[in-house]
């Protein structure tokens, strides 16, 4: 029997496991990621001044409590629509890629809330990642700003990219797709 | 002094706490979600034959004893190249809305190992969230599939949405963005 196994999957059986490629999912699209925040106050600025998302809409749900921020990188027309109409929704719902930041009304003034990042333990969501032109340049703009890093750009092995985090603690990570691609490559021949 | 707050932040506040457009942020964009899954044997299958996503690279770090699979909706003749050569990592992580999940090898084998999915204490992340051009038949389908679910489209308040999970208990929201947006924007007025 002996240790448990510790090699990976290879490229070949990675490809078998993702052969079934089903009719009836073909206009399914991945369109949002939620997670919870202490203090829109605090994200707001942060997701839009310093990262430069949008408010796409907001919802509101008196009854239960909570707010929902949807946040993103769009340029259009629907956001001169009122914040939170059903067409602002349904456009703003219908992006790829949002973020949807849920706000659960006091915990701003609540000392024992905090969000649980899930990088410490019990381990799970990692990140989010956004791709940048130039990751030394938003790096030292976001020094500037006061933005906490978990990784500059040239700590440790992996040179070029950097994690950041949100006001809640959450991880960003900020890299660039075309840089980024030889290094993590290289990775393999270790 | 009296309870702490538990009104919502208005529209008008809202907006303002974004109303920083930076120029330096032009090209950003939000292009991954990662969390940790337990066996990418369940995980493949799961996102690929019942999600619909394709395999858009894999990265291997065998000396961090860690790999990276890359899932999103694309439909690309970079697909066809190697699956995990530069051109084609630089081309999946400049792709939006993609999903990566870290498997630390040997997890798989690992009784104690078991992936928080951020909705039981400590909170954080909460789901991702899928459009689906139709809800209740996408739903139908996950149920012959043997799908788990949180919550039924017809369960609850909120008709028309569900929530699924995936092999490593993450929740997933299935939805449609026309034909929820009456029904949230309507909880408002609640």
């Amino acid at each position: 029997m002996g240790e448990p196994s510790v090699l990976p999957i290879s490229d070949a059986e990675a490809l078998e496991l993702c052969s079934q490629k089903p009719g009836e999912t073909k206009e399914f699209f991945f369109q949002q990621t939620m997670y919870r925040i202490k203090d829109p106050r605090k994200s707001l600025p942060f997701y839009s001044g310093i990262l430069g998302m949008k408010l796409l809409t907001k919802l509101d749900f008196p009854s239960m409590k909570f707010s929902l921020y949807f946040m993103g990188y769009e340029d259009d027309d629907n956001l001169k629509l009122e914040l939170s109409c059903k067409e602002r929704i349904s456009w703003a719902l219908g992006r790829k890629a949002t973020l949807e930041l849920t706000h659960n009304w006091g915990t701003e003034n609540d000392d024992n809330y905090k969000s649980h990042n899930g990088n410490a333990e019990p381990k799970g969501f990692g990140h989010i990642g956004i791709v940048v032109p130039d990751v030394y340049k938003a790096c030292e703009r976001f020094e500037k700003l006061g933005v906490n890093f978990v990784k500059k750009p040239d700590d440790g092995k992996m040179k070029g990219l950097a994690f950041i985090t949100d006001p809640d603690g959450y991880w960003i990570e900020i890299f660039n797709n075309k840089t980024v691609a030889p290094i993590v490559e290289s990775f393999k021949r270790d």
